[in-house]
């Protein structure tokens, strides 16, 4: 049973490339990572307004002693480096309306971009510091995901949380740039603090989850930074985190190791933005509705029924087939594509309100919708190589049936949005919470992220 | 999927008995939690002063705004509740001193009482709240572990981490006087947080464990008093806890909850004092041999081998055959026999510096021992009925064979310690730190930790 050290051990090898690899990256890859930080900062703003994250928020402040520096977005508050990043991350994940990174199957940067703020607001980093911090974490986080999906994720492991407190750890080692070593230690404490189950999906603790994750992730590198010490490979070998999670499934570090050094995980996956503010698994369908619905002319009355062949991954995800709150509502497919329908636009997030998901009409439409699971959908391997199309019929009265697939809804990686789209989200999200003027000068400022000196002037605007 | 509220599932079983029932123990059981708080006390002192935990201390301080009021033991400081219980409950459980749970496979009060220490200070309460609240949570945490372990424990969770989050949640509700619905919420908050493997046992990782569970359950319970929700039922069903971590081995709550309003688990298993700073499952096989050396009279030079059998579960923790840390002594089982075998002692706090652990001599004795596993000590089954003993065979160079078994050893429940024994355990834990008249103080404040008004009082000594 002893647990030896390997120095060609998986943490390891994660823990020299996050210490050692040098800090240039290409301008695509800046500028992907540019976009998560002004993507997020917009979802943080818009879900600092809702009742129940500002109640959060309160109760997180109150354990907080006080004198903290670190902003609290949304709120014209400060506190402490760990409950800042608690209480942003927790706001940006609370619309479910942030990016999403395939293979780690969970939102990367409602984790890595509150972690990296609050920290580099404490040190006065640059916006580049934070760029370069991001682009690390997410290669952990999605070569985490490779090595351990699709069974970690299966398994019911909410990965958002479990995988991201480690991602986060090594952000934050390489924003502290810690060696080789301190930066194991930070991951392995991590593995510590890595918990959380999908059960929880629907209710306030899934956006919670994400704000734990980022503040675990602080708290990790900042106890390895100051010495505290744990196991060098907590990943692997006997009670390792991708045997305790992952059972005998998981396809392990061998291949996912090589990658290291050569393209990195955000050229190679990049990241989903999403454009409705609900479960990821609900997005291939709804863009499938709405392109048939773009493309034929045909009343809600004249449909049977819609039938949507999804994957067991994302049936169990979309747990709620008749919604009554908002935050069920993000997890039921009959409740997105009923929106979709009546709407023929995808939800935003005046359909996630108490009275919009009880809306008589709406809850009409939720029978119409005929969910069912395609095994071939549910492929084991790593979660990069697994098929996400989905398949969607509308069934006529009159018996015509129009089908549709999708495998890449708009904002995915290999379905981009434009500057443009961006920018109506951006507005859409902050206008209302900090006014028009002060969301352009954040627009500016986070478009002009790299040339950013201290990151605490961009974050004075939140 | 759908994870319906059942109004008879376990976490809401749990949380009606935590919030409803009487505060009304017996002097057995107000006794037996005196002692927990008493003898966790004087290990969290004795824990404080070691190096390691002095510079975790200052690590977690630093995290902290400043202006808390919860007391650093042995520190003269004071810290925002979370942190103080975090460094408290990591400071308890530093030289694995700290007492022990059977049917949880954990140590109870390194979490519980930081936990709770902490949060009463915060609230002046009383020292009989605090003996309420330590019985709730220690409930908590036998049932759980009844209704999750062997598989839990076997799988390599450290129970200690896990359970203990959810039972300090169980316990700070308690004390905060949380309705059933608000203890339910804390609770499912605390399975969100908790994590940790045993491949952390021989790291200072392990110790952090308590600290984590401690500062876990207090911030579940506070956050859900403030009103943050999460799922009724986070242990049982689909992606439950008991599926996520146990497998289909764990017995399940079914007979458990029968329990709850009879006989209290501290009635029916009760706690062991540990005499040995070292990992529990070493204390049998010492106490074997200690009763060997009074009753026989050898040299060493006389022994040819030490064969001792052990379950599989106890082998597996301890780890390192050959220690090179004071840490990995803790979880050498071949280093604690050889301290017994050549002070005719149980191992003490002395015996765990870096100089005693690479001492030649004892270096020397190692190869002495010859540990195995006996599977009929591995049978499956709730841990409260495992056997637990364990069978140790001196082989002496002339031919003699020595036996001896040992089930329960001095501390554990069924082989209590007397006051003498307890009172100079504490001496040896808090002369050195807090000095002669203050240890005396604390001793006696202690020993009518019924009396106190505010548990201020009593946490200004420390």
């Amino acid at each position: 049973m002893e647990n030896t050290p390997q120095p060609s051990g998986a943490t390891f090898r994660l823990s020299e490339w996050c210490a050692n690899v040098p800090a240039q990256w290409s301008k695509a890859e800046l500028g992907s990572a540019s976009i998560a930080f002004i993507d997020t900062i917009a979802v943080m703003l818009a879900g600092s307004s809702q009742p129940a994250q500002q109640d959060f928020s309160e109760a997180v402040l109150a354990l907080d002693g006080g004198n903290g520096k670190a902003t609290v977005a949304g709120r014209s508050l400060a506190a402490s480096v760990p409950w800042a990043a608690m209480i942003n991350g927790c706001a940006a994940h609370q619309l479910d309306f942030d990016d999403v990174l395939d293979p780690s199957m969970s939102h990367p940067s409602a984790v890595l971009v509150p972690a990296i703020l609050a920290l580099a607001q404490s040190r006065a980093n640059s916006g580049k510091d934070c760029l370069d911090a991001y682009i690390v974490g997410l290669e952990v986080l999605a070569r985490l995901g490779e090595a351990m999906n699709l069974a970690h994720y299966s398994n019911g492991w909410h990965a958002t949380s479990t995988l991201g407190a480690m991602a986060a750890a090594a952000a934050c080692s390489r924003l502290l740039r810690l060696d080789v070593r301190r930066t194991q230690m930070a991951i392995s404490l991590a593995s510590s603090m890595a918990g959380g189950s999908k059960c929880q999906f629907g209710t306030f603790a899934k956006p919670m989850h994400a704000g734990m994750a980022a503040k675990n992730g602080i708290i990790s590198a900042h106890l390895s930074s100051m010495g505290t010490d744990a196991i060098e490979e907590p990943l692997e070998g006997p009670w390792g985190y991708i045997a305790l999670t992952c059972g005998s499934e998981a396809p392990g570090f061998a291949r996912v190791l090589q990658k290291l050094g050569k393209q990195s995980a955000m050229e190679e996956h990049g990241v989903s933005i999403k454009l409705y503010p609900c479960c990821n698994s609900t997005h291939r369908p709804i863009d499938a509705l709405l392109a048939v619905l773009a493309q034929h002319a045909f009343a809600i009355e004249d449909i049977a029924r819609i039938e949507v062949h999804i994957s067991e991954i994302a049936a169990r995800n979309l747990r709620y087939s008749r919604p009554e709150t908002p935050a069920q509502a993000r997890f039921s497919l009959e409740y997105c594509l009923a929106i979709a329908l009546r709407q023929r636009n995808g939800p935003g997030p005046a359909d996630f309100t108490p009275h919009a998901v009880l809306d008589t009409e709406v809850q009409s439409l939720l029978p119409l919708m005929d969910i069912r699971t395609d095994p071939e959908l549910a492929m084991p391997g790593s979660a990069g190589e697994a098929p996400h199309r989905i398949h969607l019929t509308v069934h006529l009265k009159d018996g015509r049936k129009i089908d549709q697939r999708m495998e890449h809804p708009l904002g995915h990686p290999k379905n981009p949005v434009g500057q443009d789209t961006l920018r109506r989200k951006f507005d859409a999200c902050v206008k209302d919470v900090l006014g028009e003027d002060k969301a352009d000068s954040l627009w500016r400022q986070l478009s002009a992220l790299e040339q950013q000196q201290d990151i605490n002037t961009l974050m004075a605007l939140l």
